[in-house]
């Protein structure tokens, strides 16, 4: 089957570009010489957490348990969820999750670890967790390395807990202080760090030069259009979804309407909301919830009623995130249909 | 089961809340003496939409074929679609529902009927069609009566096409005098004019000042915050979706983190993303993908990590959409899990 012969709206994938970007941070990070985790939140796809673990990366990344159960039904054998999971039904997941495969959360209070010891007693595992640093991000974790130490010595204690460390999003250079405290804390009172966990994409060096031990990046399997427009050395040929749409209505010589707004691209301020590759002077510049509003003023093409174009969303990850599967394709021809086997997993 | 019970992040529809909004919409009608119809798109469930049709509406709207299959096989009767079907796997799935149920579909261009017209011959049936009016919102449609006029006499003379009459969105005082030229032309001509079709929530005196012989609404059955805040006679009481969330940190005194984000609520702009019914002085400052940030600032309440909250999301349809399923509650208990069947129907 050809490109051609897909409907639309449908979600591409161009293979050859998603695997370029997986063996150009592969390099990267060897270069660097910073161990690398991949985050799945991206893509949700299983086969595509493989094919990062075989370029070399050293485990991945989940946000939801519920993304973690898929990768694990699919053979992924070491996780990270950065993320406090709370509530008895979750804690259950998690311990029985920990007994198929090697499974490390983040926490940053006694009250989450707490519910994780009751549960792991019960079942007879030791949990993997790490404390989340919050080193200026002002997202989740502890407000200090005092804190640090303070959770750290309280963790040690508890029965069910297996502490291997510290971890914090994004890497940024203001946060060395911060984490050169945390880590002479823990020498200095024996706690372990065999993680040192930093990540965000294109922030490699700089995790590196925080002495992380690992640094994780999920979006730079997409290259996102917003990263590519705020860099001279990417360009759009650097992000592989791309959504195929149909033209369905030429009202005006410069207006045109595709078959597909905000439930098919996200809305995702700021606009334009994406690029067409066939014709890069003309922009979506707005969404309704099923159309896209493209403006074409800038292109002396005459479009017309069942044209087709290929636009490459703002932000790739919440795009996808809408769909229930995503089409691998190859000089032009379908090689996979995949389901976004972890969309969806809220929970 | 308790609501209570439920894991989080969790969609749950108050259902006296929905209830009343969908009679109190049938009855505002009524009291206008404007026939209605019920957008689906909004909540893409066909019980709700059975509902609709008791309670008074005279059929109901889909903006996606998908969406049109889901409802035709729910047993609802009679679906405009106001949407241009452009595209041959496209215009086959419409024939074939053509024969299953009452379809209407929009037109606004002869390239568009053109393709039904070829599939409707080939498969002995005839379709339903509205032309598409742009009055002004610059979406679809075409730009003046006399475009009207022309399309509408190539129309009639289409095979397999069905000339209904027109429609448009949404309802303005200012279409008048486009409204009033197209029936003026179209009844010289002897053109069909069964269906004037107008739109929008809220605005049922608007199409029916027009001259319309119904009017198309989605969003009440919700009532969106974003409507609620603009008007003083709606308050979040009367918006029945809300997300079931947890606190998963409390990093500081004046800041919490719940456990769902833009993938949870939908990052739709502006902010504040939600409303929080427990603690109404709070509010969802900010969204990660899988992060809700929760500012605290104007509550002694002292949260903490458990806490369950219930947040009204900004605009209700596209947080919907981004869920499998919903959650129907009353007084307290779930009586209902609904799948949401027209999710993720893009095409």
């Amino acid at each position: 089957m050809r490109i051609d012969d897909l409907d639309t709206p449908a979600v591409i994938c161009d293979l050859d570009v998603m695997e370029r970007n997986v063996a150009a941070m592969a390099t990267r990070c060897r270069d660097i010489g910073i161990p690398f985790r991949a985050h799945t939140k991206s893509h949700k796809n299983p086969e595509i957490a493989h094919r990062q673990l075989a370029s070399g990366a050293n485990g991945i990344c989940c946000q939801k348990l519920g993304e973690a159960e898929v990768m694990v039904q699919a053979g992924l054998p070491d996780i990270l969820i950065p993320y406090n999971i709370v509530g008895r039904a979750k804690v259950e997941r998690l311990t029985r999750l920990a007994k198929r495969a090697t499974i490390t959360v983040a926490v940053d209070s006694e009250a989450t670890a707490c519910g994780i010891v009751e549960q792991a007693r019960a079942d007879g595992v030791e949990v993997r967790v790490v404390i989340e640093l919050d080193t200026g991000a002002r997202r989740c974790g502890v407000q200090s390395p005092a804190a640090a130490l303070d959770l750290g010595r309280a963790l040690v204690r508890m029965p069910g807990i297996d502490l291997r460390g510290v971890m914090t999003y994004p890497s940024r250079p203001e946060a060395k202080p911060f984490l050169d405290e945390v880590v002479r804390l823990f020498r200095q009172e024996g706690l372990p760090l065999e993680m040192i966990g930093g990540g965000g994409t294109g922030l490699e060096e700089v995790s590196k030069d925080l002495g992380c031990t690992e640094t994780r990046s999920g979006s730079y399997v997409w290259e996102g259009l917003s990263r590519v427009k705020s860099r001279d050395d990417l360009g759009p040929e650097r992000c592989p979804v791309r959504v195929l749409c149909t033209v369905v209505s030429v009202p005006t010589p410069d207006r045109i309407i595709v078959d597909g707004g905000a439930k098919t691209f996200a809305s995702y301020p700021p606009v334009p909301y994406g690029y067409c590759v066939e014709y890069p002077g003309i922009f979506l510049s707005g969404v309704s919830v099923e159309h896209g509003h493209i403006d074409t003023s800038a292109s002396s093409h005459r479009f017309r009623v069942g044209e087709r174009l290929t636009i490459i969303p703002l932000h790739q990850e919440m795009c996808l995130n809408l769909h229930d599967e995503m089409v691998g394709v190859r000089d032009g021809n379908v090689e996979v249909v995949w389901p976004i086997l972890g969309r969806g997993k809220v929970k």
